[in-house]
């Protein structure tokens, strides 16, 4: 009906989560009525990030330099040290400023099911940068799930031989919630209850 | 927190009809994170779009064609013409292929108050088209506001003196009800029942 690129914008829009065909016909008609204040705007936009995006080296974020805005930001305290899951926990956390120190992103969970395995995690790189030394606590983030926690008692073997502090957000998480699903209070309550691993 | 390059594009995200901050992060996140089957395709869709997006000169609707693809669609009944307010109304009545004619623009609806006067639409155009002839009936598709219904009004007289039969869509729209808005049921009901023009 409409043209085959708009129908290809429309198709690629409605991909995006939180956005259905209906939503994503409705942004398209957004786009195409507002050039100048809407499409341009985010072909520039998406151009840019798409010319620049980068997983940084060091901690596994995605952002559009390598190393990251995080691992670079010099107001943030170099000796403590957040692990996660996922890029999106990051964002999560990093969102509401909720953790002032640096980040460390596993790519995943171990998970039997699925057949991760250690290796399959950047938990080396994370145990290299605590070997390293400079750094005071390690906060393990994982989700409230089994295999996150799995993940995180796994981690915490691993570490415990360092002189580092190691933490867990405070249970308090709904059980099986995934972090990157949580409101900004509960995750800032999780952070501030954080706990020593036992 | 983020780079600018990534702030950009949440906010050109955020602006788009259905999509606020949060939502647009989410979707940010899901670009960045998969850029060849999500980034790239979007990217490529926006682009081809912003290069042949088009008005169209007889009908008004915007397209990557001028004229667009409902005015070239051979299938199409060149003898019924759908009259609506804005391009978004004729979308709306184009998804479910629900009128098999073609359609004009208007670009908006009379109004006192806002200072809309019969020479900023495409009413001129409009009776243009009726008296070229080749044009059995005219579907007048406002809203069923009074503006919309003020606007038909108006089509109505000046239309009178050709010969056509003249139509609007059957009360049973909603009060007030904006045609964008409606699910496709009303809007096929509506359009089943339309009635001649006191
Ligand atoms: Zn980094
Ligand atoms: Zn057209």
């Amino acid at each position: 009906m409409a043209s085959p690129e708009i129908d290809a914008l429309t198709q690629a829009l409605s991909r995006l989560p939180g956005l259905g065909p209906r939503s994503a016909r409705r942004a398209v008609l957004h786009l195409v009525k507002k050039r100048e204040t809407a499409l341009d705007p985010l072909l520039t936009a998406l151009d840019r990030v798409a010319r620049n995006l980068a997983t940084c080296s060091t901690c596994g974020n995605v952002d559009t330099t390598d190393p990251c805005g995080i691992c670079t930001d010099p107001r943030r305290d170099d000796r403590s040290l957040c692990v996660v899951e996922e890029v999106a926990d990051l964002w999560a956390l990093d969102r509401a400023r909720l953790f002032p120190g640096r980040f460390h992103v596993l790519g995943g969970r171990l998970s039997a099911l699925e057949g991760v395995r250690p290796d399959d995690l950047a938990i080396d790189s994370l145990v290299g940068r605590v070997a390293a030394g400079g750094i005071d606590e390690v906060v393990l983030a994982m989700n409230a799930t089994l295999e996150g926690q799995t993940t995180a008692h796994y981690i915490a073997e691993r570490i415990e031989k360092y002189p580092v502090r190691l933490t867990q957000l405070a249970h308090g998480l709904p059980v099986g919630g995934e972090l990157d699903y949580l409101d900004e209070g509960t995750l800032a309550q999780a952070l501030r209850a954080r706990r020593p691993v036992a």
